[in-house]
């Protein structure tokens, strides 16, 4: 992550390293230098066990692709109804052969079955135990006491905004609200117009500028964690919406399984950055008035999408 | 653009057609139905020829890469040395057969010289009329007066926001400054530490979400106004930064010329909605406070970069 810049390395954004003027031991009658401030990387290479948790297994799925695999930890806590349909599904092998439908530029890739509504009757895939339509999970209430670190920074679509057991989310004391927010990475659940008609047998992941109008319209129940590499770089489909105009444009799935459900060899083991910690609001201020040489003006403010929640993978138990 | 909706839609964002309620010709005792509310997509099909202008040929670039061409129009009033570096370099030639080095998921995609930094001396490509450095044109003054249309909406980035003939652009009277913004799309010079290191010969263009914490720290001169699906499915690099490891694995540049330089026959004629007319403010509320059968709850917001600015094909004259 912290190799050295080269071919006039640009915008490089808290991942350059800066030199700390190391403390003196000696006492002199000058006062020492001022410590350079330390970056988003150097803090971040400080964390503890402590400042890490693990990812829950039942809460996890791996979405195999061609490619390689996608990790989405699910949010039980904002979504309970659709992640606890999307492990159903799961379970069921309803994903599995499934394929991407949709990649739009700078906004949405889609995936689930391609028959759902164009084939004729009894043609798509049926669902055992899942359900086709769920109560509309856009928000929660507020006094449910799920966790909240604030940000300070003003938003535009939310009174308040902040980070709930790492994942990105809005509030309103007024309206007795808070909800997961379209960031990259987020993923949520396709719906019609009817707002009981997503079930989370349609999923999409934000591949753009967050689409945060989108917020309290729609079910969020997760983020990819590991692989979004995998999933932005999908040909844009030409079809209205991006969705892909032949079946042979389609990315097919191979297997969305859940994590506690995959031998422990073939299980991705994964952290993610705690954010109810000193160390994160620690690793917010650095991204707010970056430290380092590059950085000539500070921001002196962070949007909610822009903070990143780190992942690192760790050596399987 | 306006298909209609299949595959459980999802999330559809302003795309929808909403059926707009005829008004009556007949008299009647009750009042008529109030209108729905129009979508953003009716209201820009309602667009006329003055609510579009053609690009400026002379600061239009065509950069043809394997795939097919990118079309990015320079904003020589906000960066007028930067544009002017460019064209130069452009017209000698520099950036034919050069490459596209850097792909980095959620940042920047960035092109150039391969060998600017690490090669021997004498190896890298020379410059004949283009400078390697430049003055540092992060920022312009306010008094210069520089076509601005307010965006109502707050910004944190930012103590006004809006347009400036087509791009999105910051504000800040208590230090009179104006700067064009790190949205979707938009170029800049990558540079080094130094505040004069850019010059053009180094480009990147934003493909992910906004860093705007860029902002005023580096020479944005410009915006991708047709093919970023082509920039932004490039394979995200390995090595630091994004930066693609193997040279095999970089994308080549054909060409790069100027829009006025090239045969009528061969341009792609564009045209981009103008952002200080009377359609733009009702575009933009109409995205503020989304009408359609889709929306539950209206966002009342809209930031800086979720703003479309529309570009459209002409027929070549």
């Amino acid at each position: 992550m912290l190799n050295p810049c080269y071919v006039r390395c640009a915008i490089v954004a808290g991942l350059l390293v800066s030199t700390i003027a190391s403390t003196t031991v000696f006492a002199q009658s000058k006062p020492p230098a001022p410590k350079a401030k330390p970056t988003y990387s150097e803090l971040l290479a400080t964390a503890t066990a402590a400042d890490w948790r693990a990812l829950d297994l039942e809460n996890t799925l791996y979405m195999d692709l061609p490619t390689g695999r996608v990790v989405i930890e699910l949010n039980a806590a904002y979504a309970p109804a659709h992640a606890n349909n999307v492990r159903t599904l799961v379970r069921e092998g309803y994903f599995d052969g499934l394929a991407i439908l949709r990649s739009q530029d700078n906004y949405v890739v889609q995936w689930g079955d391609p028959e759902s509504e164009n084939a004729e009757p009894g043609k798509t895939r049926s669902m055992k135990l899942g359900k086709n339509t769920l109560i509309p999970e856009y928000t929660r209430p507020l006094d449910s006491k799920l966790p909240f670190t604030r940000l300070p920074d003003i938003d535009g679509y939310a009174p308040q905004v902040g980070f709930s057991n790492g994942f990105p989310v809005g509030r309103n004391p007024k309206t007795n609200q808070t909800w997961l927010t379209h960031c990259y990475g987020m993923v949520g659940a396709g719906r019609d117009n009817d707002d009981n008609s997503g079930s989370g047998a349609e999923l999409y992941v934000v591949t753009g500028h967050a689409p945060r109008h989108l917020d309290r319209n729609i079910a969020v129940l997760g983020r990819v964690v590991q692989g979004m590499s995998l999933i932005s770089v999908l040909p844009r489909g030409t079809a209205a919406l991006g969705f892909y105009e032949k079946p042979e444009q389609r990315v097919p799935i191979k297997s969305i399984r859940i994590a506690v459900d995959v031998p422990a060899a073939e299980r991705t083991n994964l952290e993610v950055i705690r954010t109810d910690t000193r160390l994160f609001t620690t690793l917010v201020e650095a991204l707010r008035n970056r430290g380092g040489p590059w950085y000539k003006v500070p921001a002196g403010h962070i949007e909610l999408c822009n903070v990143p929640i780190a992942v690192r993978a760790v050596v399987s138990k």
